[in-house]
Parts: C-alpha cells; sequence; structure tokens
C-alpha cells in the first residue's frame, strides 16, 4: 500500500501519518518527492487501513499494491487448475463445450436435446430449473422436477450436468443432481450463496456480474475457494455498456486477463453475451481464439416455440453440430485440445485438482 | 407490443406471424408501411410471445409499450404512497433524513451518534450489522448484536432504526430489531430476498443496483410489492460508469424519473453515491433540491478511525447539522417539510399506507 | 511517478530500472516491500517516461502521481477564476443563467426570445448557429445568418451571446458576433480547434466529452490555456451511461469535484443533461444546489413546432420565468448571488480574469 | 417511425397528433390497442417530425424504424463493399494485415519496420504523423516529414501506407503522401473532418468513436460516403467501459453486428482495443475469428525505447511474424484468405468499388 500525500504537508503532519500507520503494526518508509510525499507501506496492512489514510485530510491517495484475492491469484498457485469430472477435464489444455437449452421443458424435451449435445461432440448438458427474471410475473422455472429430468437425461447420453442455483437453501438439492453448479451474473455477489459453494466440493461455474470489474470477479470466487471449495470455473457472459444493439457486450479480453491473473479455467457464454442467434457462432469461435478453456452455448430444437424467454439467442442443433467442427480447428491453432464424441469415463472419480 | 417486420417481408409471412400471435389469445393489427410492415398487439399479451416474435426470421424488432411492472406503476397509483412509521411520514410532502455510521461497533458508539442524529434533526438512525464485502477477508460486521445495539439507541433517542438485510434467512430477525430493513445495490435482484420481504409488512428501503436500469429497478420493486408488501421506498446510490474518481456516479435525475413512473418514495444516498466525504454536503442538496423524499447520510463521531471500511464518506457531526438547517431551506423551494427535532409520536401506528 | 515492480523481481533488475529512470534526468528512490518494490520518481518526469516503464517487463504498474494538467489546476491557481464580459461575472460567487433556443430560425424568432429570456433575468442569450447532427441528413444549421440574428437580438436586450463553433476556420467569424464561443460534447477532444480557440481572447465555454473522464476534461481545458487564452468555463452536460430513459446521465457530482480540482467557472446543462423537459426544472435546481456557477437551459415560445431536433427539452417561457425565482433562492443557500433584471453596463470592459 | 400515446389519451387528441403528420406530407395509420394508442406514420418522414412529435404532451413514445443512414447500410447496398488499392483488396474474403509504429521516428524506423512488416506477410504500413493527444504537453507527432518517410519505406517495401488525418486543411497533404486516411477514434464525429474526406477519393479508415453507438458510427461513415466517397472501411477500436484494466474493451461483436448492418469492410485494432501488448495476440486471433476484413497492429522493433506513448501495446516483430502465421489457419475456418507475401501489382490502378 502506498500513500501519497497532499502538496506541501508539513512534516509534523507527515510523522502523524507515519504513527498512525506503525501503530498497526506494519512500517512505514518516507520517500519525499518535489511535489509530494510518498509513504510505502511494508508489511501486511489491514484492510481498513486503506480506509482509514484515505480519510485523512493531509491524504491525496492511498493506492494498494498488493491483490485483495490470494487463493484465486496465479501468484499462489501458478499452474492452471484443471478440475476433473466423471473422467472430462475442465482447465489447461483441454476444451469443453457445454451445451442445452435455457430451460428444462419436459423430460422428452431434455433427452432430445442431451442426444443432440452428445452427437455433436458437448461434453455437458445445460438447463435451468430454477430461472432468475426480472420481473415477477415471467416464467421461474420449473424447479427440482426439473433437476431430475435433466440429470437422467445427462446420465443416458453419457453427459454431465450444469444448472443453475439461486438461493443458498437450494444448493443441497441441486448438488444433489447437478454435476456442476451454475451461480448467475445476478448472484455474483450474493455472497451468502458464495459462502453457502464453499462448504461443498461440487464444481462452480460462477458467471461474471454484468458490471463486475476483473478484481470484483476474482473475489466472489475466493469466497468459495476461502471456504474449501477448489473447483470454481469462472464464466465471462457480458457487460453492460451503452450499447443496446446486443443485449450484453462481450468482453473477450477478459479470457486471456483472468489466465494471467488466475489459474482457475475461464468459460465464454457467448448466447447470453450477445443475446442474438446470429453472433453466437462468431463469438464462440471467437472465444475460442482468444483461449477459453470452454464455452456455455444455448441449444434447441424449436427455439421459436420454446416456453422461456430465450429462445431467440439459441443455435439450432445443425448450427451447434457445425460449430464445434469449426471450434475444433481453431483451438488446435491456440494448443487446446477439444477431445469431441468420446465417451466420459463410466465411473466417478471425485473432484480432482491438478 | 408492436412488431415490426424486415423489408420486403411476403404477405404469407406476415400472415404467419398474425397467426402465431392471434394463437396466444390476443388480436394482431396490420399496418403496411412503405418499408417495413407494423404489427400492433392489441389485449395483454404473454411475456414468453415478445421473446419468441424477436427470434422469427422475418422479424426484425419487437417493442413493448407496456411496462412489466404494474404495482409499482404510478398508472396503477396515481396518489404518493405515503408510509408512517410510528408517527414519522415517508413520502409525500415529507423530507426524512436519515443518518448513522457505516456500521454499528459499539453500545457506545451508536448511542452517541443516535443522540446527535436526533438533535440535528434527523428521523431515523442507520447502521449497519451485517455487512456486505467484496472480499472475504474484510470486516462483515458484528451480527445481531449490532441489531440490539441500534435499537436500543434508537428507542432511548426515539428514532426509527434501519438495517441492511442480506439473505432470506435473516429477515426474521432483522425484521424484530429494526423499523426499516435495506436491501442493498448488489442484492436487488437477489429474488429470493425479494421474495421473502414481500410476505411481511415491515417497510423495505430497495436500494438501486449499481447497474440497474430504472424499469430492472421498479421490477425489483415490482417483487416485494406483488408478495404483498406495499411498504417499498427506492433508494438511488450512485450507478457505476466509467469516471473513477468518485466511487460511483450518483443520478439525480433518478429522482424525478421515478417519481413520475412510480408512486413510491425516493430516496437519495449521497455517500455511497460520491464514497467522498466533501461531496456528501453538495450533493445532498442537489438531492433535495431534484425533489427526492428523503436522505440517507454516513455521519460518525470519529471516522478517521471507525472499524468500518467507510470513514472516507461519513460526515462529522458539525457537518452533519449545519446540512439538515441548509435543508429545510431548500425543502422549501421544492414544497418539501423537513419536521426536524419534533418528537415522533409515542405510540406505534402500524404500517400505512396512504 | 511510481513504479511499482512485479513480485520476486531481482536486484539486478531494480538496477536497470533506475538506471533507465536515471537516464532521463530525474532521481530514483526505491522503497523495497515484503512483496514488491516500488520507486519514487522525484522531479519533473517526461510524460513518455511512464508509457516505457508500464512496458517493461520487470514492471507491474506505473502511477502517476501529478496532474498532467498545469493551468486550468487549483493547485496553479487557488482563487476562482472570474470572467468578466461587459460587466457581467462568470464564476465566483456569481450566478449565471444562460437561456435561448437550440437553433436561431428566424429574426423574430431570435427577438422574442431574447425578450423573454432578459425579463426572465438571465444574463446570456444561447442559440446555434451550426448544429453538429449525427446525421448528414438532419438540419445543420442556418449558418453566419444565424449569427448576425443572434447578435442583434443579443445587443437589442442587453444581452450576452453564446454561440458554439464547430472548426478552426470559423472560429473567427464566430467571435466577431459572439461574446462566448461553445465547443460542442463531440469537439471535446478536437485538439486543433481547441489550438485555435488558445490564440484568441474570447470566452470559451468548452462542453464535457460525453464520454470523457473529469482529467481528460481538465486536460482539453489546457490545451486552451496554454495556448494563451484564460477564458475558460467547464460546462458538464451529462455522460453517456447504460440508462437509456434520459439521452444522458448529469453527473452532478462533477461540479464540486471540478471547482476542487480547478478555479474555472462550472457551468451545467440541465437541458442537454437529460434530454426531456420535465427533467429541466428539477436539474436545473439541483445544479444550483450543488454549487454551479452557473446555467445553460434551452427555452423556446414553440418548440414543439421548432425547426429544429431539440424541441423536446426546452422549456416554454413561463416554465423558465419561474424557475428563475426559485434558482434566487436556492443560490443564496449555497452562498451564490444571481443578480437578476440588472442591466449589464453598457460600455464593453474587456476580458478580465481575477 | 411510430407513435405511441400516454394512456387515456383522447379521441380529439388523436385527432390533433394526426393532422400534426399529416400537414408534414406523409400518411397517419391509427391502431387502437387496449391500453395506448398506435400511430404508424408510412412515408418519408422528416428528422424533424419525431422530435416535435416526442414533445407533444399526449406522446409517450416515438420510435424510429427506419435507419437514419442510408447509403452505408446493406438494404441498399447487399454486396460487400471491396476495396481495390494497387492490386491488394480490401473487403469481402480478403483478409489485409495493417503493421506499424505508433509513430514515425526516423527514416531509418520506419524503413526497417516496413521490411518486417513485409517479411511477416502484411500488406500494409500503419505510422503517425500527427498525432491527437489527451493533454498538450505530450509528444505531438513529427508532421509533414513523418509522411514522407512513411510513404518511401512504404514504396520501397511494397506496402500501401495508412496515416492518420486530423483536421480538414491536412487532408490534401496527407492523401498525397498515403493511401489510406484514418480518422481517429476522438474525430469520429468531428463533422467537418468527415464532410472534408466525402469530397476525394483516398480510401478512409474510419475509427469507431470509443463511446459510439453502431448506430452513431454508422451515421459518421454516411458523412463520408454522402460527400461522394465510397472508399471507406470501419475500424472496431475499442470501447470504454467501467472497467480499467485493459485500456479500452474491445468489442468483438460488433465485426458480425457491423457486417450484418452495413457492407462496408471491418477491420480490428486489438492494440488500441487493449492497450497492453499480451493481450494483442488472442485478441488479433479472435478478431479473425469472429470474422474481421483485416487488422491494425502495432509493431515496433524497439518498443521500450520508442520515443511514443504506446510502446507497451506494440508486438515485438518475432511476435508480429508468428501472429500471422497462425492467423492465416483461423481465417481459412472463417472463409477468409489471407495472402502474405504476395507482391502487391505494381501500377496503381485507381480505387474501384465492387
Amino acid at each position: 500500500m502506498i500513500v501519497i500525500t497532499k502538496p506541501d504537508v508539513t512534516e509534523d503532519k507527515i510523522q502523524e501519518i507515519v504513527q498512525h500507520i506503525e501503530r498497526t503494526g506494519v512500517q512505514a518508509h518516507v520517500s519525499r518527492g518535489t511535489d509530494r510525499t510518498v509513504i510505502g507501506i511494508i508489511g501486511k496492512a489491514d484492510p481498513a487501513l486503506a480506509e482509514h489514510l484515505r480519510s485523512m485530510k493531509q491524504v491525496e491517495n492511498v493506492i494498494k499494491i498488493s491483490k485483495s484475492y490470494k487463493l484465486a491469484s496465479r501468484d499462489f498457485h501458478p499452474d492452471d487448475t484443471v478440475i476433473e469430472i466423471k473422467g472430462v477435464k475442465i482447465g489447461g489444455p483441454n476444451l469443453v463445450v457445454m451445451g442445452g437449452p435455457c430451460a428444462v421443458e419436459s423430460p422428452e424435451q431434455i433427452d432430445e436435446i442431451a442426444r443432440l449435445v452428445k452427437a455433436a461432440g458437448g461434453q455437458v448438458l445445460r438447463g435451468g430449473a430454477f430461472k432468475p427474471r426480472t420481473g415477477p410475473y415471467s416464467f421461474q422455472g420449473i424447479g427440482v422436477e426439473g433437476l431430475t429430468m435433466m440429470a437422467e437425461a445427462g446420465k443416458k447420453h453419457g453427459l454431465l450436468t450444469i444448472t443453475e442455483v439461486m438461493t443458498p437453501e437450494y444448493v443441497d438439492v441441486c448438488a444433489e443432481y447437478a454435476d456442476i453448479l451454475q451461480v448467475g451474473t445476478r448472484n455474483m455477489q450474493n455472497f451468502d450463496l458464495l459462502r453457502r459453494l464453499g462448504t461443498i466440493k461440487t464444481p462452480v461455474l460462477l458467471k461474471r456480474g454484468f458490471s463486475a470489474t476483473y478484481d470484483e470477479f476474482l473475489n466472489a470466487a475466493e469466497y468459495i475457494l476461502a471456504g474449501g471449495n477448489p473447483n470454481v470455473m469462472l464464466c465471462e457472459r457480458g457487460i453492460r455498456t451503452f450499447e443496446t444493439y446486443t443485449r450484453n457486450t462481450l468482453d473477450l479480453a477478459a479470457i486471456p486477463v483472468l489466465q494471467s491473473l488466475s489459474h482457475l479455467p475461464v468459460i465464454s457464454d457467448p448466447s447470453h453475451g450477445t443475446g442474438r442467434r446470429e453472433l453466437v457462432e462468431p463469438m464462440a469461435k471467437a472465444s475460442v481464439a482468444a483461449g477459453a478453456n470452454g464455452l456455455i452455448v444455448e441449444m434447441h430444437t424449436d427455439p421459436d416455440n420454446s416456453a422461456t424467454g430465450d429462445g431467440v439467442q439459441s443455435l439450432f442443433p445443425d448450427q451447434f453440430a457445425a460449430l464445434l467442427k469449426d471450434l475444433e480447428v481453431i483451438a488446435r491453432v491456440v494448443g487446446k485440445t477439444f477431445e469431441t464424441n468420446k465417451e466420459p469415463k463410466e465411473k466417478f472419480v471425485a473432484w480432482k485438482v491438478v
């Protein structure tokens, strides 16, 4: 942490700041410039110290130079985290594709889509049973029933499953049925939910808040890691900007940035990231070219007549299959392997972090 | 709802769209332009219909012209909502000031601050017992103990109390001790929390998500209202923009806009809205000039040595007192009454919505 | 300027950085932390040095602690700048109101509006002769003819005049007819225009770019000041955010922030800042309460039938007059004087900077 | 254009609106809903009509359904524009790479870099002679001398050249020396500059304003096209968001969006779009995967010691060469051809628009 004083601060005032700092048990190192004096803090400072200093009259600015997250940072864990679930590896050089409908609607619907995801080479089946909705009068998902339908379809077709959990009290039931739990963009800073997910070992795909900085995103992941669950994937799903033509602005630079700041796998969501079907394919390809460890893509057999609100951004099955073929070539260019159509190992191996 | 077709759509395709619309039980009204055809939908359309139509190939755009919230809208409730709590009126022509520390620290701290809030003319004591924090290693509040300290101080000094509730399971305990429950900016779309708050009658101050549109904000309020709790206040607390000098950009136009779209009281938070002590006073005055129904302001007797992270934006007691004097004059210019230093009525009258 | 190294940088590498810094003629001061080393630079560093250092592999961050603007900063000029034009003072404790139509349309139109601005107590007549337009097919203003019409109306009714100049080659003709030249939001970083305005003495009202930071805004002012023209006013006119209900988000905190960073007068534009007539009045009042040195407000006798595109945000004359009455009271609360209805002194006194 | 009335507007008021519309020479078509009435306007409406209607009291909203740009739109020109310059084709299935330093520094520097751009397979040499700078005290480029150095280097090594023009009065001299003129992000709405560029035939690379919507961007292009110059390329170079880790947020969805709305070639600038060398390579690959028609990339032989401010985002020559090899593979996946290392045809063929 560095403290920058206002111009013309007297020596007395500087000593006052130094004493304030040293009372908290860390060292202060004074460096006098022509204009301003800079005081470096040496040692592990209390997070509240920064705020105290910032509110002092003679202080112009306080700059934190250490990151506030630790377990999520690559400094702490230099190698890529690879999460292995029933033989499917997520992270490192592996490319994983998660596909499926916005919401589970019926056993037939999810079974047919699972079959198509598997046939195209996807490894994970996505589908929502509980849906977060801006307004209270929109379709909110079919609930636990949907979880069982999806679990069955995943098992039958040899796919892992991922579903969204919205509140701490549903963590257990969701974890019973799904292989991966998703935290939605609106819940990225639902700290009680994050803390609850830290107490289990089920892998979590944490979506970036639509206005979250990289720093806030990694701090949210830190909540889960600090609780004891090392199986976290980060998901870029578009941020909110002034542009309204697309639903969100997919921030693809987030992929290499997060991979350099953190060891966790980074997944891209071009469906929510754009909100328009015709943009999913180019942005999926761009995500892989930018180095994503995986994709989560909406696909539906009859998007125009689906019961949920996101048909407009769902691929048709043939688009999904064609896309995965192209991704294989791009993946190779950037040193990733996309193992399509391989059977996941039969037996459950437990989560493993490499 | 209005559907706009792409240029050169054939008559057959238009009939297809019309049939699709009419199958859902509403009427379609076709209007052919030189370029595009416009199809108006007459009747109460299903929210999913918009998305279905949007995903059809021959459709260029779908525009909703009715609002998705109802109970929160002024169309539905033309008169201002005035929430009366133990004799204090919030909403309509009344100006209310809520003051107090970021976090409750000790019985002495909160008692002394309550005394000063009261002396200056404030009507409500604010203070956090549970604190939402970006990172897991920051101070998270002192919990239930803090609630009792604050309740006692409020009672002693004749002030209402407001505190933040972060998760559905804490709603009951917070409502037991506090007069108003606050939903923080990060929880504006924590739908399970909102639904839970809809089941009680304790007034709720709902903070705008730092990247929420007015429409999303009012839809979040609608969750609480639709559950059966009519006592909702909206709070503008700054939005996230590209500017980093201030912590947030306080959007004061939100005050008249929300007041025209909705009947609910609108409170402004110049402390979090700027994140800098020296800006609290001008922005508090500006909020009242813009027509706010109230303010929530951080005040601390020793902000530079508080245990919490927000000292930097807390007013000193004398600044707080001087500010309230000026607000009284400005309030009169905009037709508001600020009843400072009046004793709230002794007896609890139950929440009343006018 | 402060350089922060990456963790685990060797002593050799630190010496390399130090030598690089000292070769440019400034001193380096090394301070070793537990994690990272911080190198302070003492003396006036070349702006390019920051970028060089930032691109070195062993450097994590470079933080500038001196401001890049000088003449615009309050450090350099502690007292408020007061610009006196023909007896009207802009800046310091004076509140000035500029009113008029978006565009000059005819001699009758501008004469009648000038009369009403004067009667209401305004001091400056605004009106566009050259209009910047998003698309090439919109009305672009009536040109030089409009300048003469406005100059005449201003002279007749004892008002100063302000008009927008869009390109360096029109600076002379605009300065011939108008008392104040306005630089529009899209031209805030039209550096050739700024440089040209630095060569004259006519006061300039510089509008903030709709996505400009405070720092960029003050650097733009610095271009004009550095050229030798000290008569610059800053104008907050709304920034672009994700919210689309209002045309822009008027950032009122900019008023006290800019006044603390700079000595230049700060004017607020609630008309463009909101884009909606019903919001102009509350935001005008809020601007004055926040400490603005002046307002620029659109007013039109027949806004719904004006030839230009901004009728929707123009006040009617009676609204304008009523607003100015209220502003007088609010101005007093914040220590400003609004001299309505005073005759400006007859004789031109030349620009004076106090 | 569609007009939506407020709820409960009387039949009389609706007729008033209809008459207002029909007086301007277009037709009105009324459609009564349960809540609101919708009035469609049939025929080519005056742009000012929308604003007039919007300001009427009984009108809630006015929605434009035709685009305000015409020549730039794909509706008007369904086939891709391919600009041919001295045998190099830009647009359609061709991938073009423009490389070079931020600023021209010396004949030796630009000659050596040109050699390396050519050797790696690039087709265009970039380099700035006039530099736009936030503050007046930064390096502003070496001017006309730089143009001649770059023109010579381009000619010697068989590369086209591109340079930025900042003001109308420099258009002629820049066009004399360079093959392509670049309009920078801060000048996207410098309408006098755009108009001037419309009067020549030299191809223009128009950079997106850092906060410009797609609609504003295409309207800016329309200024050039409407003036008579059909040789316009659009360049996505990053937008301003709340994220500060990267200099800008490169909006890659802009590539397919602009290609669907317009027929003009779309170029991506991953150097300014990220502001960090380590992100240029992944974002360049992602740009091509997203379908870009070309890239403009900063490359420098000694970026850490360059005289200009952008060394931090310049690739080293070997990185640049390796990148172009990978781009060739990705280009094939998305149906683009990258003709590396081909000699451009000797003779100048004049701009051709296909």
